[in-house]
C-alpha cells in the first residue's frame, strides 16, 4: 500500500478556499474554487431523489466552480423543489460574481420541508466574506453540514504535491426524516473528466458503499469531486490517494454512527468472488442481530455465521471467525468448529476484545482470495431513541 | 374471499394427535398420524443449515407419521450435529413403534450447543405418554417448542369437513443465537405430494416470506405439511385454507415479535408487478427507520417512501401513503404531496392512529394493479436489550 502525507487542509487542497456558517436551525457551507473545475459526482441511487440531487447531476456533465451546501432541510418531497434548488445555485452565483451552471448544490435535512430561501441567501452573503484557504476554513465548512454528527469529518492528504482532501457528513437518519450522507472532495490533480469519474465511482464502491448505519439509502446522498488541474499525476497514484482519503471519511462517519457505542469493521477473506466478499461483508455489519450482539459484547458468531449463509454461498465447515480489538484476538470459529464446543478462556477473551470501542471482525470462508472489508456500528437502545423521537 | 370456520383443534385434525412437555430447558413436541402421511416441507435458505434441516430435507421425500420437535438447542452447527438429529429420529420412531424413515424432525434454541439426547430420550418417552387427539394437546405441543415466545400460536379451520391446522414458534432472535421459525400444519385433504408441495410452498410465499423481525435468516427455519388424506378437496380451496392458515400464524408470529410494541401490516398496492409490490413491502416493514419511527408513533412518510424507492422503481409524484388503526385513517402522503406541506388536524390525527397497538400502513404506488402485504413490528429499545443479553 502506497504511504501518503496526512494534512490538515481538508478542501482546501491548492486552488480552493471554503466557509461555513451556521443560523437560525440552517448551516451553509461553500467550496469555492478560484476557476471552473473538472468535476465527478456519485448520487444515491434510490429513485426518490432530493431536487438538489436532481440538479447536480445534470451540472457535474459540465465544469463546476462552487459548491453550495445546506444543512437543516434536505429539499427532498416538496412541490417546487428543483426551482428552490436552482434559486440556491443562483444566490450562490450571484454571490460570489458566477454564472448559475457553475455551481453545484447539496442539501441535508428534513424530508418534506420547504427551503427557506430568504435564510438560504442571508447565510451565504456572509459565508462569502468568509471564504478562506486555511485548514479552519474547510473545518468550518464540515461544520456547517452537521446535523446530528457529533464531529465535524475531514481529511487530507498530499503526495509529491498532489494534493486530495474531503469533507463529510452523516450519522444515519438524523432528524426523524432524514438520511444524508454527503462528501465533497477536492484535488489539484490533473486528470480528465472521464479519469476523475471512473476513480471517484470505484473509490466510493471501496468506501461509502460499504458503509453501514442501518441499511437506509437515503434521498440526498451525494460525493462530488472538483479538480483544479494543477499537478500532472498517474491515475493510479490518484486512485490510491482517492480511496484512502474516501474510505477514511467513510470510517469516520461509521464512529459517529447515531446512538453508537462501538466502531464495527468487518473484513470478510476467502471468498470466491469480490462481489461476494463485498455483499457478505455488508450484510454482517448492517445486521440488527449483529450489531446488538457487539453492543452486548456477546461474541456471537452464530449470527455471523447465518448472516453470511444466507445472502452467499457458505460451506460451514470451512469458515472461521476472529474477533480482535486493542484487547487481543481471538478465533471464536475454526473451520466450522466453534468455541462454544470449546473452551472458556476463549470465550473470555473473546468478551473482553468486545468491551474495546473499536472491534474488528474478520471471517474467513476459506474458498477463494477475495475479500472486502465493511464499516458500520454497533445498535444501542439509544439508537432507537433517537429515530423514535419526532421533529 | 373465501370464508372458513375457524377450530379449536390445532394440528390435532382428523387422523392426528399431539403432546408437548418442557423440563430442564429443554421442550419436546410430538405431532403423530395414525398412518404415514403425504409429506411437504419448505425450509431456509440460508446455505449455514442447522441438522435437523438436512435431515427432514432428505426425509419428507418420502411419506412421514411423525415429526419431533424440540426447543432448547438449534443443534445447528456442531460437530456430528446430524448424527444427533438421526438418533433423535430413532428415539421417537422406537417409542411409538416406528421406522426412522417415517419421522421428521425440527429443532429450535442455541447454535453451536450440542443437543442433550438424554434429556430428548425422556422427554419423547413423556410427551407420548400424552398423546391425544384433542386441541389442548396441540397447544401443549405449540408451547413446547416456545423458546421467548410470550404466547403459544395455533389456528386452524374446517371448511365441508376438509381440515387445516397449525402450530407455529418465533419471535426473532429469541436467545442470543437463536432465530428460528418453525410451523407445523396437518390436513385431512386428500391431495397428491405434488400438489400438497406447491400449494405449500405458494402460501409460505405469501406468509413467513412476507414476516420480517428484524430481517435476519435463520438456520433452521421449518415448514412441514403433513397430509391424513381423508377428504378429497379441490386444489384451489385447498390452497386457500392453507394461505389463511399460514398466514394467521406469520400473524402472530408478528405481535409476538421480541421487545415489540405495535404490530405493523404493510399493504403495497398500485405496483406493476406482484415482485415489485412484494420487495417493497418487505423493505418497509423491515426497515429499522420505519420500525423506530413506528415505535415514537412518528407518522414518518418520507422514510417509507425512501426505502420503497430504494428497493423498486418509484415516481414520486403517483405515490400515495396512508396511515391507519382503530383510532381512524389518515392520508400522510397524497400523490407526492406531504401533510407537512399541508395541515396540522391531519398530522395530529395520523399520531393518534400510531398510538394504538396494530398498525396499517397503505402505499399506493399509482402504477399498476399488483399488490402484496407484509407482516412486522416496530423497533424498540427492549429489542436491543433482549438482543445484547449474552447467554
Amino acid at each position: 500500500m502506497m504511504k501518503f502525507k496526512e494534512t490538515k487542509r481538508g478542501v482546501c487542497t491548492d486552488g480552493f478556499k471554503a466557509a461555513g456558517i451556521r443560523k437560525k436551525g440552517y448551516g451553509v457551507a461553500l467550496i469555492a474554487a478560484y476557476a471552473p473545475c473538472k468535476a465527478a459526482g456519485v448520487f444515491t441511487k434510490d429513485s426518490v431523489k432530493a431536487a438538489p440531487v436532481v440538479l447536480s447531476k445534470k451540472r457535474v456533465k459540465g465544469d463546476i466552480q462552487t459548491i453550495i451546501s445546506n444543512s437543516g432541510c434536505a429539499n427532498a418531497c416538496t412541490p417546487k423543489g428543483l426551482e428552490d434548488a436552482e434559486e440556491m445555485a443562483s444566490i450562490a452565483a450571484k454571490t460570489l460574481g458566477l454564472n448559475p451552471s457553475d455551481v453545484a448544490v447539496a442539501s441535508t435535512g428534513l424530508i418534506g420541508k420547504k427551503l427557506d430561501l430568504k435564510t438560504i441567501k442571508s447565510l451565504t452573503k456572509e459565508a462569502a466574506t468568509q471564504l478562506s484557504s486555511s485548514g479552519k476554513a474547510s473545518l468550518q465548512a464540515a461544520k456547517a453540514i452537521m446535523t446530528t454528527d457529533t464531529k465535524p469529518k475531514q481529511y487530507s492528504i498530499e503526495y509529491h504535491g498532489v494534493q486530495v482532501g474531503g469533507i463529510a457528513k452523516g450519522a444515519g437518519m438524523i432528524h426523524p426524516d432524514l438520511a444524508t450522507m454527503l462528501c465533497f472532495i477536492t484535488t489539484n490533480a490533473k486528470l480528465t473528466k472521464r479519469i476523475l469519474q471512473s476513480c471517484l465511482k470505484k473509490s466510493a464502491g471501496q468506501s461509502f458503499n460499504m458503509l453501514s448505519i442501518e441499511g437506509d439509502m437515503s434521498t440526498n446522498d451525494t460525493v462530488l469531486l472538483l479538480s483544479s488541474g494543477e499537478k500532472v499525476v498517474k491515475t493510479s497514484v490518484f486512485q490510491n490517494m482517492l480511496d484512502q482519503v474516501t474510505r477514511e471519511l467513510a470510517k469516520m462517519i461509521a464512529k459517529d454512527g447515531e446512538g453508537a457505542s462501538k466502531f464495527i469493521e468487518v473484513q470478510f477473506k476467502g471468498a470466491s468472488t469480490r462481489k461476494d466478499a463485498e455483499k457478505a461483508a455488508k450484510a454482517i455489519v448492517s445486521s440488527p442481530l449483529v450489531k446488538t450482539a457487539i453492543y452486548g459484547q456477546n461474541p456471537n458468531w452464530g449470527r455471523i455465521a447465518a448472516k453470511a449463509g444466507e445472502v452467499i454461498k457458505v460451506k460451514f465447515d470451512k469458515m472461521s471467525i476472529t474477533f480482535s480489538s486493542n484487547n487481543g484476538k481471538a478465533k471464536v470459529l475454526s473451520k466450522g468448529v466453534g468455541i462454544k464446543s470449546g473452551n472458556a478462556k476463549t470465550l473470555r477473551l473473546a468478551r473482553k476484545i468486545l468491551t474495546s470501542k473499536e472491534i474488528q471482525i474478520v471471517v474467513d470462508l476459506g474458498e477463494g482470495k477475495s475479500e472486502a472489508t465493511a464499516w458500520g456500528c454497533d445498535m444501542t437502545p439509544e439508537y432507537v431513541r433517537i429515530n423514535a423521537e419526532y421533529n
